[in-house]
């Protein structure tokens, strides 16, 4: 095994007047920030699929990109050479968690036996490497909705024989999950949605997916995974319309059909603007009700209407992003690069600058959050906003003490009162102060 | 009491070839539909609101059309006069129900006392109208979202008296409602959202609103309504983001708080597809879980971004419409058409054609609906569809007499299984040639 | 050549009534609407691309649909074999007309000059089925966006090499669309914009465009190139921002340059809506220019940001369509359907479906369109409504004989002159009674 | 005259660390920035309407803001009030331009002779505060939107009576611009589109446009105005579809109708963005086309389909947008916060705390679109990127000297070329880099 990235150096942080490309302007993993290493508040993972799989197709192009890393596509030698690379650029990135699907290790065989031998395989082989490099899995999930017989979905499928075939490939990849440490197993229900009502008997197909997650649970506990679960909401594309739309529907799906004891979600930043979000929206929505799982760090262009998954540069993004997490007390799990250099950004230098990036800016919002609840403006406006309701009726009004008849007999006399402003411009200003204000 | 309307004569059915623009093409009131006579699947109401209040403001421009019926706004006699001109208008279109928020009824006085008062006064004349005409209400609501004073939200203001104030208008709302025998109560979260999370408690704002539910549902109960308390949801406008998103954002927080007891949805066309849905997702997600209730009929612009409530047009949505109503059992509630005629639309014959369009549009709807049923096509192929699930292991599926070792071990040779293809193109064809081939 | 759909007879009509899933329910070819055969005004075209090329690839998923018609890809027996299909299809359907790429018509060769042999091969082969079948080509087009070599564009790539191989294949392409007798030559876009500002030359790249645009002129006219040569806009996807972003950016640009001699507009329905426009509105303004070419004729999901390419099935869209081409005289070209069926309608009989689906409801189209110029009251709403600028001040207004000063004269005592009301409502009951009224 | 805004003290630069609300953090204005004082870079303008005049009203709710400065509004005195306040105002934050509609400036009058005694009046009062203050009139437009008679349009409107008291407006606010010194006279064409084509001759409106502008630029240079005639363009919203949908729109139609010698493009960020575009895209598309005039800086909310209106507070697109001016070689015109505090942000503060934002906003993109500059790595990128055209067959192709037999000769041998790479990633690290390092 030689080295395939051999332009490029180790990124080492060099501080933000650096003009080295290959080097860090931000993120200085060891530096402590907010009461940890910068590495322990924000565990980078690497995608397996568009890093060491994906080649710049778009819906108009072929692959731009070469990730043959010297061996034929399709070959187990292939699948070892895309795990050297993929450990190359961990190491010489200082990422220490990496994501997968289970048909991104190894090609698929012509059988289940066949493709379960080879994933066995390349499980041992990057067991092996995993011994030799700090790298953890931070979570595995199943590719259920690339080939063609997933089209109508796998458990929303109308066929019998599908559902099977998913509860295979489930039960498969939890057991890689498991051999390979993983921290947490992702459903993202891809194809588990419809194209038209027409055709769909929408709640057989809702409950389904219930029972293949229900059953998921219990072969996972049953073979010692003791991680989350995680659903990845998702709006359309590339079905019209996913069911698993945003984080509110997730989690109420969880609570409908028993599974939030084992559930939490995994967001993405892309999937929430095109869900008709912001990611702050959702990474609040999540944590106000205990469900914030782990983060896919993207970024989608909020004038196009498809998943870009860019690699994340928007700082104001990235430090409301990092500030939701440390109010809420810090992520369960880690953030995945679930994002892919643009088509025309072609070379291993790319890729790298992709990531270098991505880190840069998480970095960033992580340096500018903590500054933000250091600064404190922004905390203390909230907690003055609603202090009515820690005192007098505010108080009965939360802890149930009170009535309409009560409440109706106390509003005589208030036609006067107004509410204090919202003052989102001056708030804004603050925001803008601490995030270019400099170091 | 004079005739507001005068130049226009009570408009009748005389079918689809009639070029009398005071004349129903489709709607014929008492033929049997699908079992029932029309207006018995079509419970018409006419909104207080849109109809008798709004001028054809819109953000650039004041007022064009003239809804003083000859009095002065602001006065009584200026309610006096919207109800009779009210009337008038259900009468000659021949509705028979209408909805209405408190203060479309009358003005707000200086005091909570003035304003009862008026509200007494104008509930007294509208009951001895409906003592004479043939006319119900089909659900109050309280507006809660149009003084300053809810600029920051009502029972999600930061201020607690502003809940109070809040309390107060719902509990005469509901008072208003029982006395004019309203058969639902609705709640319409305009302002129960955010402008920006920066000045924010999103737990706090959404735990207050439950906190008011249950005090309207405990109160409610308690004067003796017996009819469904409605969630309308809606995506965004007035506020950058409203709370009750969708129908399954605001299922899901129904049940969060034990809520779904008491509660259904109120599902608006125009604020489905604002949220990324068609109609017919939010009235079979609402029907798969209980919880369908009542329609506001209208319609947007799909290349506009805000609310145009515009009174319904496309036959293709009306009859997708009532085919999700009829196939799930009929509707609980009726058709409000929360809809206006267009800015420039600005003349007594436009609101009646305003409303013999949306009348007709879903007439047609309802028609080509039971045509679908008739047809059976449809139907059966989405019961083919999925008749694997009725025997065989699919049948351990659904009733959960599985797991997933079973499940895999099943998939074994199932490899080049594939599944029956959709046929969307198929089904749309049959959907025009219903809809298209005359009678 | 044996036959490929053999479970798919020829396609007849057989009226609104059929259940055969094989017949026209509104296409019948020979019969005489609005004073032509159908045929005539409907001269659709078979997309080479989609309908003989195109496997059912998603972004998230691999084929579904098998389009080997029993050779192995990449050879020219393939070729010959997508020919036969394609006629095959053609005849059965009774369509008389097909597009196509350059490569969609034989595999890309090593070099050039093995990819020309190989083009004039499949040129001859075609030729010769030409003679024995009534079918024309409508237009031909240069895939100038597939291959990685035009990530960056093609004119208005930043690499003088990249605009050289550019014109090679656009020079190729007109040779053997005047072969095939095509009477159109079409420019899409698809790689001529930009990912990001930050790395382009807009002016330069525009002006390339421009100038390859005049090489193409100049070079079909000195081979006795005839037709139109057509622009096809496309607002965004695949690059994140083409430069023909609709028609009225394209009419500017072939003005600006001195092209809008020997260039006219090929429009696309969904391209239409991705950039904000309804079809009618870009119909509309290309007409009204002088500019209305051709049609590609398929549809687009309004929900979903992305170019779906469905093929059309709305009847209101294909009424509208029909009515500003029947009003602005008819249409130069054709309707190619640039549409392919969904991922999950996969078989021979789903790409029937297809295409009857799209040439009834474009049937459908033609017969309302007529029907409401026959009807007549749209038409002389809108000659009454501008009827005051034929006449008196009006009339000096339109032929330039006045100015500010006289105008303004004349408006003193207009203060309370209003408008007469839109009535759009009326007039979309109008349309409703004609779309739904049968025959 | 008293102090309106006693509580809010003049507004002075104290730096990046201040935690003083009322100081600006980035904007110096005599400090120089790219080789001038940033306050010429920067000629910030009032908005009249929405400082002066707009009370936080929206489609749901009344005014929540105070505008009434001690006086009845519909008064001279108010208007007098208004002015005084607006002044006051400017003078605290260094602003020294201002924008207006004439009906900004004074209420409307019974007849067309009372408004302009009325317009008269203030005219004088505002020019005799203009000698004793440092402030300068941007640019006039008249409110040809707001008023029922302009339901239809006003140019565009179906009535030559309408276009007769158009072309009144037009003429008395063009000599009131002369009258103020106002260095441009914008059309804004808000009514000037249509809500259906069902009843609209859009060549008829848009040839009326056209001549009523021909008419203004005639009468305006005789009466002695050299300045800009400037264009806005918008989507949509009022209307559903206006004519001038964006700045590659109305530059077509400027050259169309000959108008482009006197017509440039007054941008505005918001409109940008419900045109499908950046802001800097619309900047980059006038510059290129020599018809970059003036700029409405505000912004919207990338998730909301309407107008917001925001203060400007996306350090991002500040940035570009002044990267995009600094380029061009500087702004002819202002820019105008076309900008409103949001409705809950109802303070004289608030007021204020957006100016303050906005104005720092586009100090801190001054700031850094002068770095980015100066730091040259973007710049060199694509100047090295596009080098090709400069010499050999790239230059031919440039100055027009070849053709497209000569390309296809040269494509010979080209097969195996590829461009290089893009790399968007790197240049956004470059950017972010610049955007916060610090000073
Ligand atoms: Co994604
Ligand atoms: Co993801
Ligand atoms: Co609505
Ligand atoms: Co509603
Ligand atoms: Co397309
Ligand atoms: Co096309
Ligand atoms: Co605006
Ligand atoms: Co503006």
């Amino acid at each position: 095994m030689g080295e395939f990235f051999e332009s490029i150096p180790a990124v080492r942080y060099e501080g933000p007047k650096s003009q080295n490309p290959f080097a860090f302007k931000f993120y200085n993993r060891d530096e402590v920030v907010a009461g940890k290493p910068m590495k322990e508040h924000l565990k980078f993972a690497m995608a397996w699929w568009h890093t060491l799989c994906a080649g710049g197709t778009d819906m108009f192009g072929s692959e731009t990109m070469d990730k043959n890393f010297g061996a034929a596509p399709g070959t187990m030698e292939h699948a070892r050479a895309k795990a050297d690379a993929g450990f190359e650029l961990m190491e010489k990135l200082g990422i220490e968690y990496f994501c997968f699907h289970d048909l991104d290790l190894a090609p698929e065989g012509a059988t289940l036996q066949e493709t379960q031998r080879r994933l066995d395989e390349i499980g041992d082989y990057i067991l092996g490497k995993m011994e030799r490099y700090p790298v953890k899995c931070l979570w595995g999930t199943a590719n259920l909705f690339g080939h063609p017989r997933y089209m109508n979905g796998a458990a929303s499928c109308d066929s019998p024989e599908i559902f099977c075939y998913t509860a295979a490939q489930v039960k498969r990849t939890l057991d890689l999950t498991v051999k390979l440490g993983g921290s947490a197993y992702v459903f993202w229900g891809g194809r588990e949605g419809y194209d038209t009502l027409l055709n769909t008997d929408m709640k057989l197909e809702q409950d389904n997916i219930a029972r293949l997650f229900h059953m998921a649970v219990d072969y996972g506990r049953s073979i010692g995974f003791q991680g989350d679960f995680l659903i990845e909401p998702k709006p359309k594309e590339p079905m019209k319309h996913q069911y698993d739309f945003d984080a509110a529907t997730a989690i109420g799906f969880l609570r409908q059909y028993g599974l939030e004891g084992d559930f939490k979600l995994n967001l993405e930043a892309n999937h929430a603007t095109l869900a008709g979000h912001t990611f702050q929206h959702e990474l609040r929505t999540a944590a106000i009700n205990g469900m914030l799982g782990s983060i896919d760090a993207n970024e989608g262009d909020m004038l196009l209407g498809w998943d870009t998954d860019e690699f994340p540069c928007d700082g104001y993004a990235a430090t409301l992003c990092m500030y939701e997490i440390l109010k809420s007390g810090g992520l369960r799990g880690g953030l995945n690069f679930d994002a892919k250099t643009r088509r025309a950004s072609n070379t291993p230098e790319d890729l790298f600058h992709g990531f270098i990036l991505g880190m840069d800016t998480f970095a960033l919002g992580l340096r500018k959050a903590a500054a933000l609840i250091e600064d404190g403006r922004l905390d203390e406006f909230v907690q003055k906003r609603y202090a009515g309701y820690t005192e007098g009726i505010g108080k009965k009004i939360v802890s149930g003490q009170t009535d309409l008849r009560e409440l109706a007999a106390l509003a005589q006399g208030l036609e006067g009162f107004r509410p204090a402003p919202g003052e989102r411009e001056y708030l804004e200003g603050i925001l803008n102060q601490v995030l270019f204000s400099g170091e």
